[in-house]
């Protein structure tokens, strides 16, 4: 049993980072970087460490701006348009292309195209040339000594070609800042070992230092050391020896482990913040250890990412010479109500997309722990300190880690899971490059509620009513009678119960799960209006189901559980139990459709996901799957 | 003498592009590059070349989410707040940490601030636990099978953490598109070279493999080829038989270069497009040669880095499986008029800034060989084919080559120029990170006008009154009468006769101009209000001036034009005489100022600047400069 730390001292984001602004100055480590003379070629990206000032004027000597002739204007004033000028080639003409520097005593260019030679010796002239007509004066583009580019700034292509153009074959640039990052954590292995139960593949390094390296940094990760005083101490002094400018202590997962990078840091400096009222990411560490800045970074990779954006990348932008980076920002509305702590600032990833002209945002799962949130996410929206957060309808100010542009053609699908919308989603994206379509997973009521509120573009949906024993139609006309729905068959799925391999309890039937615990799905999921009218169908009431109370999101998440001994059995998909290796048995075949408001369809975007629901390489791909059929694919349904 | 080839058929950008893009799919080359399985550690920025699906579940096990003990939900049904429920360590209990992995049995963790331990053996508790409280549950991020990354996307940090934490160690990522760059040109020598009088050092092959490498994919620049037909088609030939998936021929700067290119490429394959209605970039060349597409690029660098952007970088992204990059688009009014052929997409570069709320763009040098334009641009304005150009205030619609949260802090100042305003920017800038000041040189008198109709931010100026023999005020009070202004001394500066080095004419003071050959300021500059003064008091005409017609826009530019023989004398700053190895004699000293519109003062910037001003370090930087004092340098004149 390790140290447990209770967090009682979170103090706000500005107040942590004006802690380390003040621990640096004072330690002389606050100003940008020296510089280094690096040659152009490697100079991509890297960012000025002194203004640069012309070598050579740009062009050095005058030159022709078109081809043509080098002549004294002088000696033309007579030409007129009624009595050509002859002029002797290589006395008092001169054939240059753009470029060529002038012969001395030229002053001016005439045109090829304004000339007649009648011999080779000779050419005719029809008008006189004024002095420096077509002729690009020395130093047009740079004069030498003129400032051709500033201090603190980084590098692009054309910023190298100027450099090179007016003589510089070197330029100073910032060092770059050097981190070296300490991976913590006795649970943790190694990217490239098998975890066993128990323990955790240690990737928040991999993330941190991917980061450090697109800021234009060095990162060195060192091997990982586990939940141990003196091992810790020890590596953060061997660390603070090769004098980097920035160390990271990367947590374990449990809340003790960040009181050993405390300790580690007390015992070689000083502790400035420990816990920031910020979320996810609470216990963050801020401190000196002999002489050096050292973030312990904490253990749930939302949060290390986070951390990595609000504290390590503005600290080595300012050893470069940058300003914070400032992520393009957009309002946008969200489409559930959000709650935040009200002493936190709390980051929201939201997925963003335009419906009706609005920009609207859908938080995704909150957990620090799940990183498919940051990688899913458009954005993050920032609801300040002492904000309770913001209601259904609200307005959201958001940072968008993806291009507006981008964002606008996102097809956003709402309702039913099925794992072909992400084959759905390949096919498109190989058809229309990087169209994007995003599935929130809500269920199929949820998703017929979501279009009604026009929160998203298409909704998938299996919804079967016992009534007319049909699919879909009749809850389009209950909860969207308004709406003209185009209503297309995306797949025939088949549906039935997912078991343990080997099916120890001998399940064979519904009637059967009266002596199961049962994985349910969440209310409005079409597989759980499936699931309930099969226990009326059998008499069963619900209570008689132990785990009915279970909901899990996702077919796939039924399956997990069921592999995980969370429960004895629980209906989905037969894609599902055998991704998992699970047993199967098939109760029903079910029409899963896209429900389309007809209003959306004009849309490059959507026009591209109906050709590939036409599409006879993706019809094949979908059927070829176990437990799906595509012979309806792309079929609309009359309604 | 060279070939000479008068371009006739042009074609839009748009055909050319359609030409391209056939030609690309016949020969079975417009599809996305295969994919090479490459280690995470290296694949930050590469793009999936399959969509990615999670080869473990994260967590893998069930796990505790909080620290504390796990337990079986169905033991603890009889804890009460009233009546403890004591728990046997080891046997009921299981000290987690967050992150463990329950053990056999467990199925809820109850946090440690909600237990008492009276002994070592026993902890007590006083709420019944509800199945699965504080347990991440296996799967809670990722299941195994899911799909977690599309294809054809572009690795970020956290896609990285993602793959490793679902157990991958590798990607199949998109091969990197591999371009040859063959510089050619008899005239050019490589950046390592000094360039003879004639010879430009080559230096677009730097800024089109900067592009490619900062696209991500791989460009290999072989030596400089001459303008020689067998040459060149040889380099061409040997290129292709690498199978490289691009060649880009760079032309030199004369006209006929490119037709060595169009020939090359024709004797190995066909030429497909030989000009494209594209300002600047006219001369551009596509065509393929032994089954490889070419690109021919023009050899002036605005047009050269132009044609990378428009027609490089898009099939470079393609080939990636990225759609092409969409720069953040703006509008804003022209400051000046901007007249476009009508028959060409014209990319006009400018300077942006926002003032009084509007964002402003002021055209920059439109020829093609000024790089600088392009270094210097916030923007590419496009004014399509068809369109004549826009009116001073018309509406531009701009792609941005800087973050607009930058260009807003921009301090924009017009009017005279002077050197050492790029030492105030300087200055300014390392005492805030990125912030620019943005100098447009249109003379003291324009820059007066600038401010009037709300152009800039700041004005310099250095404005003699004859009648009152004072400096600026006199004309603040002429064309701003109704602008409440704050007028702030930047220094004094030596201004004089720039003459030739060891003054062959031997002039000693301005009525020796009139034997010699001036070089001119343009109307409204300081300087040559200064000169025409000095003029009257000498009893000169204008006319006697030779040379009097010739305007320079800057003091460098009249030096530079000095030491090249343009003229025998020009008027200017000691500092410009000096940088360029000129002899001065100094004429007067005068009060250089800058004028500031009141309601532009309480910016963040300007409050910087005015900060700068007052800077000691600033000043005695200012002061050390030759022809400079900075005793009265943040003095406020009085109006």
């Amino acid at each position: 049993m390790t140290k447990r730390h209770i967090y009682l001292e979170d103090i706000p984001l500005a107040e942590a980072r004006a802690k380390l602004q003040v621990a640096l100055e004072s330690a002389g480590l606050a100003a940008p970087l020296a510089g280094e003379r690096i040659p152009l070629s490697q100079a991509l990206g890297r960012v000025t460490a002194e203004p640069v000032q012309a070598e050579l004027s740009s062009p050095h000597f005058h030159c022709a701006a078109m081809d043509g002739y080098a002549v004294s204007a002088a000696d033309t004033v007579s030409a007129r348009e009624t009595r050509a000028l002859s002029l002797r080639l290589g006395l008092d003409a001169f054939p240059v292309n753009t470029g060529d520097a002038l012969p001395d005593g030229a002053n001016a260019v005439i045109m090829i195209e304004a000339t007649n030679q009648p011999d080779e010796a000779t050419i005719q002239i029809y008008a006189a040339a004024a002095p420096w007509q077509h002729v690009r004066l020395m130093g047009e583009d740079m004069v030498a000594t003129e400032t051709i580019l500033q201090v603190n700034h980084a590098l692009r292509p054309v910023d190298l070609g100027a450099l090179a153009g007016c003589g510089h074959q070197t330029v100073k640039v910032r060092r770059k800042p050097r981190v070296i990052i300490i991976p913590t954590g006795s649970e943790l292995v190694p990217l490239n070992e098998r975890p066993a139960r128990g323990q955790l593949i240690e990737y928040n390094s991999l993330i941190l230092s991917s980061q450090i390296r697109e800021a234009g940094a060095e990162a060195h990760v060192t091997e990982i050391v586990g939940d141990d005083d003196a091992a810790l101490r020890d590596a953060l002094a061997k660390a603070a020896a090769s004098k980097p400018d920035l160390i990271l202590a990367l947590s374990g997962s449990s809340a003790g482990s960040h009181d050993f990078t405390a300790a580690a840091i007390s015992s070689l400096g000083e502790v400035l913040v420990h816990g920031i009222a910020v979320r996810p990411g609470h216990p963050v560490i801020i401190g000196m250890a002999a002489g050096t800045p050292v973030i312990g970074v904490p253990g749930y990779p939302v949060s290390a990412a986070l951390t990595g954006e609000l504290f390590v990348l503005p600290l080595l932008r300012a050893w470069l010479g940058l300003a914070a980076r400032e992520l393009p920002v957009v309002e946008a509305m969200a489409t559930r109500k959000i709650n935040s702590p009200l002493g936190d600032d709390d980051f929201v990833r939201v997925a963003l997309a335009e419906l009706d002209g609005r920009l609207q945002a859908t938080p995704l799962q909150r957990g620090a722990g799940v990183i498919t949130s940051l990688v899913q996410a458009d954005g993050l929206a920032h609801i300040p300190r002492f904000h309770e957060g913001v209601d259904r309808g609200g307005a959201l100010t958001i940072s968008l880690y993806r291009p507006l542009s981008l964002i606008k053609q996102t097809l956003m699908i709402m309702g039913s899971h099925d794992p072909m919308l992400d084959l759905l989603a390949t096919h498109l994206r190989l058809r229309r490059s990087e169209q994007r379509l995003v599935s929130v997973n809500v269920g199929s009521l949820a998703g017929l509620l979501a279009l009604r509120r026009g929160e998203a573009h298409l909704a998938g949906c299996h919804l079967f009513d016992p009534e007319t024993e049909t699919y879909n139609v009749p809850y389009l006309q209950r909860y969207l009678p308004q709406e003209p729905i185009e209503l297309l068959t995306f797949a025939q799925r088949e549906q039935g119960l997912i078991l343990p391999a080997g099916n120890p309890l001998g399940i064979v039937s519904i009637a059967d799960l009266r002596r199961a615990t049962y994985v349910n799905r969440q209310r409005g999921a079409g597989t759980r209006v499936l699931f309930d009218h099969l226990l009326t169908q059998h008499q069963i009431s619900s209570a008689e189901i132990a785990g009915y109370e279970h909901e899990e999101h996702t077919h796939l998440a039924v399956a997990a559980a069921v592999a995980d001994g969370i429960g004895d059995c629980g209906m989905g998909l037969r894609s599902a139990a055998e991704a998992m290796g699970l047993d199967f048995i098939g109760i029903t075949w079910e029409r899963f459709d896209l429900a389309i408001p007809r209003r959306h369809l004009d849309t490059e975007a959507m026009q591209a996901l109906l050709a590939v629901l036409q599409d006879d390489a993706f019809k094949r791909d979908l059927g070829a799957r176990s437990g799906y059929r595509s012979d309806e694919t792309g079929r609309t349904v009359s309604q």
